[in-house]
């Protein structure tokens, strides 16, 4: 048996101990963002590490200031060095209440058209999907005694947050990591037949902002009228940010905005995304941002501005009548071609400060900050993955754009100098980051037997 | 000794057991917004009536849908028949972190220019006041054997959160309760050497606004830019609540809002009240509401919107890339003159819809609605009480609006065909309805003083 078929094989039969394995790391509640779920990072990390050694990788768990790095090495092989990146940790899970099934206890269910599909907080985002490269690995391993070229795995607890412990550990350990290409696996398929290839992400800025007037809450019928209310303060400010075209109104925001290629825009025309489709999925109908651009421009080729949360005054029930002391919002940008995090948080800040009334100030919380980034049409890395996927699933692989960020790759872009393949499993109807997250069997299942394709293919 | 000598001097001994039975009440957690202190009210009225009785008068505890009512009856003397109104209830105590002592473990604090004042929630609003009334009352029968004229006790329990099961029972029982006139002890004085009594009181409409756009939260990666977002819409409508001026925007609002008579105006300005004192002490400069009126008419005798809560999204610690389901907001107005609840409900209403972008709907609770209520300026009410307030506190009492709103004052006027006298020892720098609340020592003894004379005056 050609060895390639071997360890397809292997995937095939060994499933059901893999979806064991896959069930003991979604069982721990590795929220990232929550302090107070630190200890359960640290026991996903050593969970990984473990794992990770049983395969014959050489383990250490590296520590940084936040949640641990899983770092496991393999000298097998004389293909080029590639580094694998995944990440152990996830989003919160709130509203609890409106999970069907606890998130910490992972189930396969049988969806309405009758896919499986594995659910739990992370069955998908990411623990799943670094799983698929991790039983690659584990099959290669079985089946013919090593791997087919030098791999490194790096497996964060801090994605979800923002990877900014990752990037110091990065540039501490440059010349350890700078190995030929990153290979990912956190994005997408085109749908649940079409496998995709993402040859760029857009970069991620993220604030949060703190409107304070009077130094206590008062009583609205005492100082209503005369007192500033800082929810009504940022408001207006939150309102001002868009303009009635969906532009975004921050001064110097589209500074390195790229205009798409032709030939690249009428691609993505090609793929003739629907509203009804894309957004009729989740109850919408019409896209709303900016007025003259087509959706899926929308969602992958222009950069955005969303408010992800907003909190002041009583929350409760009933009513209360009070005028509150402060009101905070959180609010993100997604950034594409050269825009600059930096300079754009700069603008911000400085929007959000003209826009300041009397009796009133504000403060900020920098959360996060990573440029967009792009991997190139003609890599020969990206040919032989697009070709390893469209033998595994019988399409031909399209090359996407991504409207999500994964800050890490353009680090490893900057500080290592390494382009990244980024290829992935995961569906629009995943609930990423929602209750009930969940992630198909198939895309568990097929996408293993697509990374052992990938990896044979790049060991040539 | 002449008796109202002798009730003034019990009041003096007997202040030690007066706040032992004050800070009885205030370690009950009578929050009445949150359902989940139902019991905590029902033993509040118990504990109110068994009070009550204590001092002779005939008493029921009440059901209605929600909290209790607590009636005391006595029949004593042949004044006028007074209908006295407190409430038991108090607000929420969030955020319970910026308490420095529990909220419901009372203590006497000693303040940093020497007043003595009583601490917890409650202390003012209204367990403190309402006890001044029941303490006068208390030292009348012990020195006279009987009260100086026929007194009804109606101390409810739904003050803070609309006193909306208190409207059908006032109107089922209509014949019971209309009496002579009501006394209501909720309000305020004008300083802490200055007594007033509150000749106006400001209406209240309060809704809740949802709005909701997808059916579920959304990563704000995959759907930004495309998806609508609703706390962008809620901040747009609530933006658009107030013009540039202050004034509020929503069509027909200003119908029924009289001008002052110049002479009610002249002795408002007179007070001379500075927004350095007012507002400083809250840590506020500028009054910020209708551009073209002076502070008092701003807290007095002009109507305001307020948005007294606000949340959507993620609003735990950290980042988190979510597009929310839904937002929502509660905002409140408070209402003068002829101003109609209902009608502007119904124009707040339309107002928000009009203002829905599409992929957006709205649902709204009804909270409260009362309107505004005058007091006349020439009852002889009125001036028996600033003759007893005067000579309890060496200054003359001022009549003066109140920004608040007691919404069963106006159902009193309008089911009951009764006035209401309302007067009280609040001071603006009580906090009530913020963190530690407080109630000055001398408003409590003076409070009880003054009540005995006000009550010696009426029997006249």
């Amino acid at each position: 048996m050609f060895p390639l078929d071997a360890v397809l094989d292997r995937i095939d039969r060994d499933l059901d101990r893999s979806l064991e394995r896959l069930f003991a790391l979604l069982r721990i509640p590795s929220i990232s963002t929550d302090p107070a779920y630190k200890d359960h990072c640290r026991g996903a990390a050593e969970h990984v590490g473990r794992d990770l050694a049983a395969i014959g990788f050489d383990v250490s768990v590296r520590p940084t200031p936040g949640n641990p790095v899983v770092i496991g090495k393999s000298r097998d092989g004389a293909g080029p060095r590639v580094l694998f990146y995944g990440h152990y940790d996830v989003q919160p899970v709130d509203p609890l209440a409106l999970w069907e099934t606890p998130p910490f206890e992972p189930r396969i269910a049988t969806l309405a058209d009758g896919r499986k599909a594995i659910v739990a907080r992370g069955a998908c985002d990411d623990k799943g999907q670094a799983m698929t490269f991790i039983e690659a690995c584990r099959a290669f391993k079985a089946t013919t005694g090593k791997l087919p070229l030098p791999i490194t795995v790096m497996i964060e607890g801090e994605e979800e947050c923002g990877s900014e412990n990752l990037f110091g550990f990065v540039r501490e350990n440059a010349a350890e990591f700078s190995l030929d290409f990153g290979l990912v696996c956190d994005t997408g398929m085109w749908n649940a037949h079409t496998p995709a290839v993402t040859t760029s992400l857009r970069g991620l800025l993220y604030e949060e902002v703190t409107v304070r007037c009077a130094d206590r809450d008062l009583h609205s019928g005492l100082f209503g009228g005369a007192a500033r209310n800082p929810i009504r303060v940022l408001a207006n400010v939150l309102a001002a940010l868009h303009d009635e075209n969906g532009r975004i109104a921050v001064p110097g925001f589209y500074e390195g905005v790229p205009e798409l290629p032709p030939e690249i825009k009428a691609d993505l025309l090609a793929l003739d995304l629907r509203a009804e489709d894309f957004l009729g999925q989740v109850g919408l109908k019409i896209p709303a941002g900016e007025a003259d651009r087509t959706l899926i421009e929308q969602i992958s080729t222009r950069p955005t501005c969303d408010v992800n949360g907003i909190i002041g005054g009583y929350t409760g029930v009933g009513a209360k009548t009070v005028i509150a002391a402060t009101a905070s919002a959180k609010v993100s940008f997604r950034l594409v071609g050269d825009q600059d995090p930096e300079k754009i948080r700069t603008a911000f800040r400085a929007f959000v400060r003209e826009r300041l009334p009397a009796d009133s100030s504000v403060e900020f919380i920098a959360h996060t900050a990573g440029p967009a980034l792009q991997l190139p049409y003609d890599s020969p890395v990206l040919a032989k993955a697009r070709a390893a996927l469209g033998a595994e699933w019988g399409t031909k692989a399209v090359a996407v754009g991504s409207g999500g960020s994964i800050p890490i790759v353009g680090e490893f872009k900057r500080t290592l100098g390494m382009d990244s393949l980024l290829v992935g499993f995961g569906l629009d109807d995943d609930r990423v980051h929602s209750p009930n997250e969940k992630y198909d069997l198939a895309s568990f299942h097929k996408g293993a037997r697509s990374w052992a394709r990938i990896l044979a293919a790049l060991a040539q």
